[in-house]
């Protein structure tokens, strides 16, 4: 596929300046090609461009004045090179029909439009809509319901009574539906509590490879629309996640945590069962989220990087820290008193 | 399914107030319809009573002046909402008998309980109890013996040689018996070590979505009878833990590790490898257990949560803890030599 | 399989002391018993030699004296050991061939050598080296190219275009390829950028079960020779690990970390995003890798371990470690002025 640089420019809202040329594709722009689109986001590397090879950049109209060759410019080179990078690459469905390795129940109805492929399991009741793709080894149990145009990537579990909204992306390894884990004392031992809810996924939700989600215990584990989920983030039962949040990789959210919209939760970030999290916090990366967050705004609680020996030394401190603040205020008040006048 | 509420009085050992009802399941009181039964274990939710639905609710006898519905009277309402929870949803296997895409070796016996789905792949010397459940896509290699009552969700692989007791429920995704990770360094790069040993499972062992349970290298990696393991836990090579030990998701426990009996472990807790913790231990959530824990009680290790811009000051400072504590000490000899009737 | 002790000296350079004996397998010095090999390699076990039912033992020199039985000779019985045991415990191959339950692709050649095992999915473009084991449920998309002797355990999923070297081990639930966690915010949501790159392993690379490498976004993801990748392990995309660097089970490398040759990283890691870290760096468990490393060493950033009711006192204080610090500035600054010569 190849467009013309005029032609991205329109389709994308740029404007285009100097000379239209053939795009072929998007690339870094250290190893651009000619034919290729690069982009500039960050001043530092202007000065790449003369050595780029690429045929055309994306760049802000300020930087205009260091750029010698074609140009798409934008307010937001990121967003006007992911739009182009888009178009020309866009996701190629694999031919639509049922390979013959596939067991698919007698109830299930599949639209001409569908994909299924090598080895596929779909069971009684199961649902599915249009232009769903569904990858080799993937298992859908009874009464899963998949709305238009979600892909599904290889050997994916989706649990019973399961609900996907539209123009989702579920990759490889992805566990939807696992019976939450909740027991009761009884005993010695511990009784299991039947988990009888469901997952629910709104429309335009990315789940990571290897990301876990449990089914709800009395109501549904729900997922709003547009939220994007990293490889291996554990969201347990009841968790519900607001509109367009996006969570990065090895996130693990307790039980009934309820997280608002909009949120930017970083890496291998925890958040505590029942807590609840408003609209629009960021949280950074490692932080645990030890009780609910009332007001947007960013949150932390990890500890910074030191030398082993550096760290040896003051870590074990940490555990007198409250000795030592009472020491602090009682040397405080002796000294306020024989030096009176002093502050 | 209905169950009269004298009837389930009877079964969970509950006195019943109010008149009889038919009880279709349970719900949670915000949700619950007419022919559901709910519970109360938290006073302030007695409230919620009056505008329920339910036609019955399990409660404390103390809190029967609040209740205007036929009630199940429980010490223990959580207890009871989960024996009735079990009986009104009952586990149903899928019908026994073995679907032709599975492929089983020629000499393993498939008991006529047994229930194998599709694509299922069972190896040579492979031993199967009675009335287990073996889902679709599950890879069982070569020896491995599964007890009774057993269920296997889709997309599970179980390593050569492993050993799972009875009424056990290993949810999908698990690995159980990967080689453990064990490398010698050999001039400028590692030789594996062997992994010889295997994984064995005791009976009524639940273990979550995507857990990974390595093989021991010379002797066996050992999870006891009644242990609870929730989704994405990492259990070493030749880790063991005892007795109806209840693990959280994402806990990454290192090898050779070995946990006692009852204990209760948080999410994403860290073990580190070759460390031993007792019987009856508490660990919260988020704790990296550094060192061996003898005596039973509550640890923990987290930090709490801040917003970044408080948390930016002071996590700088835990650099320079010790330098803080040496100045403290030498204030505290100034003003002590100072001040030496003031104390 | 046996061998005697003086060809398993010869053939791991150790030197034989004490009479010449058959050796059958490998054993924890505890447990062994008779025709077995076992090792010391802590003077604290050499107590043990005597109770031990092993035929030989693996020592130092400076050890023998202890040692009351014939004995292999090293510097360092741990290497040795894993030589011994890796001659009574080689890797055995299934036949080769290809079972009839695998579904590969018209345009793919299987040398005479591999083996595929049930419902194995091969598509269009893939290139198999020899000796390639390739186990029951694994999917390997299009054009994905696989050196000589890699061994790929059950139900593991490989994304198009992945390149894997010679002598690799993947075991189960591995995800290889999968897209990379790239969105840009367009307006109220977040619009995907293609993730066009793939993932690139080395040779004698093991990665454990259920981790995952994420394809690049433009570039490759690349993982160099010799890496051994533990469980659970989280790779973003672009990321870039150097030769000989072993990490442990549960690490998550943000997106295009770049980890340098033969560093160790510990249990639970995370690596921010874009982070360098130099060659030979030692990152101790649990660390969270917050700014890029320019000098070898040891690094470390975790807490320690306390009794709940402690830890409570103390992590409290942290959210005032900045105040604490002025106030002792204030101190200082009084008890000098008030006793300028106790200095």
């Amino acid at each position: 596929m190849a467009i013309k640089l005029s032609q991205l420019a329109e389709r994308t809202g740029c404007r285009m300046n100097g000379s239209d040329c053939l795009i072929e594709n998007v690339a870094d722009i250290h190893h651009a090609e000619q034919g290729q689109l690069a982009f500039v986001y960050n001043p530092k590397y202007l000065d790449a461009i003369n050595l780029s090879k690429a045929s055309a950049i994306i760049i802000k109209e300020e930087w205009l004045s260091k750029c010698n060759k074609p140009a798409l410019i934008s307010d937001n080179p990121r967003l006007a090179f992911a739009k182009v990078a888009s178009m020309l690459n866009p996701t190629v469905n694999p031919h639509s029909g049922v390979l013959k390795t596939a067991c698919i129940a007698d109830d299930v109805t599949i639209p001409d439009s569908v994909s299924i492929a090598e080895n596929v399991v779909i069971c009684t009741g199961v649902k599915l809509g249009k232009n769903v793709v569904i990858s080799a080894g993937v298992v859908i149990s009874e009464n899963v319901a998949i709305e238009n145009n979600v892909y599904i990537h290889p050997n994916v579990s989706v649990g019973k009574g399961s609900k996907i909204g539209h123009n989702c992306n579920i990759y490889s390894g992805v566990v939807i539906g696992a019976d939450g884990f909740g027991y009761v004392r009884d005993g010695d031992s511990y009784l299991k509590v039947p988990q009888l809810g469901n997952v629910t996924i709104g429309s335009n939700v990315d789940i990571g490879a290897n990301t876990t989600i449990d089914r709800g215990a009395l109501l549904d584990t729900i997922i709003h629309d547009g939220v994007k989920l990293d490889n291996q983030i554990q969201v347990a039962h009841n968790v519900e996640i607001g509109e367009n949040t996006v969570i990065s990789a090895c996130a693990a959210i307790g039980g009934s945590a309820k997280i608002g919209k909009n949120c930017l939760i970083g890496g291998a970030v925890g958040i505590r069962d029942n807590v609840e999290i408003t609209d629009n916090v960021v949280i950074t990366g490692r932080t645990f989220v030890t009780s609910s967050i009332k007001e947007s705004g960013s949150y932390s609680s990890s500890m910074l990087l030191d030398r082993t020996k550096n760290w040896k030394k003051n870590v074990i401190r940490l555990k007198h820290l409250d000795d030592m603040a009472k020491r602090l205020k009682v040397l405080e008040n002796k000294v306020c008193k024989s030096n009176p006048g002093s502050d």
